[in-house]
């Protein structure tokens, strides 16, 4: 056993200046559940109730192991047959991106279910939430998240959306709906709202509960302005749209950012004033999506029906999109992207003359938060109905934006 | 850098009398190109000209890494930056499983997309194939493939399936469809036939070619009987049907079976003569999935309109209930699952006034490819038409069975 002494000795030689580690060694509840972002017939990742995840993994050679949330790494502790265990510090409700570092590997967690986000797809982490019943799986009537492809004049290839229909729309015969283009942040894709946001399952609770109209939600893959391009959903070599886009940064196959909020995290003028938010995206969203969304279901093809709102870099788009066009959207949601107030707005007239509805959230975690309700009265006094969100105890994550499209959803088409 | 060589003596002093790994000092040929199975902006996995499959990951503390495919685990070779590179013999055409092995440590190779068999969600890739542009992305009219949540009272919980829906079913008004029940294999999901098997695409080029009819495919989890239970989707705590089975082999964060094939291989007469492969699998499918289909969709109730398929344990599960029930089903497709003739069919009056087909597939580099034909002529002397068809080049993985729907759907319905 001699040189598992030598190599760990060695390890903290090297690693031990430059760690950011934490120890856990007082009072951790143990009361640790199998999550529900846990594969199925695993048993780790787990969380216990004071929001810790805990991960276990064999890994008899390795030197050292960390479970790597929230910006912050965590030792696991070796066992006599070389399985690794530890855990993190308590963690918000809600969902979170995390990874596993191996001797310097980033690598998933084996144990988890996979997301995309944080631009890779990786590890997810499930933190049991009070308020978790308006996005549980209920025994209502559900609807579709249909998975189509669509083609693209505007980037000359074949894109992949997800549609959310409500329960009642296949048996409605000719009735027409109204429709929500929702969109994901910076370093996510088209996945994102109907996976880690749960939106099908928050739309069919609303609506079995008689809260929200059923109206139709599409989801695009807005990180086209950056260079995230489509990506490739279930592909084929040579097919269109199939390129990856080059990532010199990335080569040796790490992640953009490290499984925590940090990369998603628009600081308080956003990423990179002067950014392009509106730029390709837009000419997918009026050219391409929107008419193919109003040529392939049954729409109320208006504006008076129609509502742009996103998350973050989504909600910047969103603000970018609707202050520059008016006429194109009755109802408008900035969730953590922001605010926006008639200052931002080119033609007031026509804007008054059509939306209904400006939402904006933040959690309470976010700085935003404070800007809110400033924002939200200029809006009102125009006339304009501005309506404020902050979630409680939750920071720019999907908790928050869950909760925010529950509110939102709510307040939509009436 | 004293430590690293201890560390690498004492790495090979424990684990060279164990190693499978295989080096490729000779000719790999250096025309390698980002796979369609890696995840956007990531320059790793690769792919060469010969099939071998090349990546990389940055592990600077680490003393052995590999990669693990096709059940043969080859070393990676470490710079001087710590960025370890390597690449696995020539791999068959089409889809694999694998994962990399970081100091004992079985994770996801973090710049591959994921996918769920070999009993987890992990690491695939994609070897272009000579015939990839039957599941190509192309630019014709695209079906729809939905997720969907049913209540399911054999399960008492709320279960995930997938629908493929095709390219006119939206706008065809009251026209009906026939209908595919189309399964996995062992250690497989519901996700299997529309992920790395490309159903949709698939079905879209052979509709779009007039090669097939336009019919609704449904995929269920067919693991049930094998304590897989469902896998939970889109998971809430405390909701239906969201408790994971506990699998103490598993305990250490290890997947079932290694990045192979070995764990879904049947045997000569499939794992285990013995076995239930209708069991709770045909409660689910007669008691609440053909009803839900069948009052949600429009179908063709009938049986001359009602077709069974699976691909490994998915073939037996077909073979157990089509030959046990003999007024269901009109069109039975079996790969890589056995064979089945006359003799399994308890009520032969009734098979042969309702079965038109029965279709049996394996992979050429499979056993069971040379019973297929003896099985097919028994059928054809009943007037039964028994179809058979050998994948080239293949053996029992996913390049076997998308050609094997080709095969199929162009024979349904018609």
């Amino acid at each position: 056993m001699k040189y598992r002494y030598v190599c760990l000795l060695s390890s903290l030689v090297i690693t031990g200046g430059l760690s950011l580690a934490q120890t856990n060694q007082t009072q951790v509840k143990e009361d640790f559940k199998v999550s529900s972002t846990t594969q199925p017939g695993k048993q780790y990742p787990q969380v216990n109730s004071e929001g810790r995840v805990r991960t276990s993994i064999l890994a008899p050679q390795a030197q050292r192991v960390q479970i790597d949330i929230g910006a912050v790494k965590y030792d696991l502790v070796k066992d006599e047959k070389g399985v690794w265990t530890g855990e993190s510090a308590p963690q918000d409700e809600g969902f979170h991106y995390y990874q596993l570092n191996i001797d310097g590997a980033s690598v998933p967690d084996p144990g988890s279910l996979y997301f995309y986000g944080a631009s890779r797809a990786g590890s997810g982490i499930e933190i049991p939430a009070k308020d978790q019943d308006f996005y549980a799986v209920k025994n209502v009537p559900h609807g579709h998240l249909r998975e189509i492809h669509y083609f693209s004049k505007t980037t000359n290839s074949v894109r992949r959306i997800y549609v959310y229909t409500p329960p009642d729309y296949d048996k409605s015969g000719k009735k027409k709906y109204p429709v929500l283009y929702l969109q994901h942040g910076m370093g996510e894709d088209e996945t994102g709202w109907g996976n880690q946001g749960r939106t099908g399952f928050i739309m069919d609770n609303l609506i079995a509960e008689g809260k929200a109209l059923p109206f139709i939600i599409v989801m695009e893959n807005g990180s086209v302005n950056f260079g995230g391009g489509a990506r490739p959903p279930r592909p084929a070599q040579g097919a269109p749209g199939q390129a990856p886009a080059a990532a010199p940064a990335q080569a040796a196959g790490q992640p953009g950012a490290a499984g925590g909020q940090g990369a998603q995290r628009p600081g308080a003028q956003g990423p990179g004033a002067g950014m392009n938010f509106a730029g390709q995206f837009q000419s997918i969203l009026f050219d391409d999506l929107i008419p193919f969304i109003e040529s392939n279901f049954r729409v109320m093809a208006d504006q008076k029906h129609r509502a742009l709102a996103g998350l973050s870099m989504g909600g910047m788009q969103t603000r970018s999109i609707t202050t520059a066009n008016p006429g194109k959207f009755s109802y408008i949601g900035m969730f953590s992207g922001g605010t926006m107030t008639p200052a931002d707005v080119k033609d007031m007239d026509t804007f008054k003359k059509n939306v209904k509805l400006v939402f904006m959230s933040f959690g309470s975690k976010e700085g935003g938060a404070a800007r809110l309700q400033a924002a939200a009265d200029e809006w009102n006094k125009t006339g304009i109905k501005g309506v404020t969100y902050v979630s409680t105890g939750t920071a720019h994550e999907w908790q928050t934006w869950r909760r925010s499209l529950y509110q939102f959803a709510q307040l939509l088409f009436k």
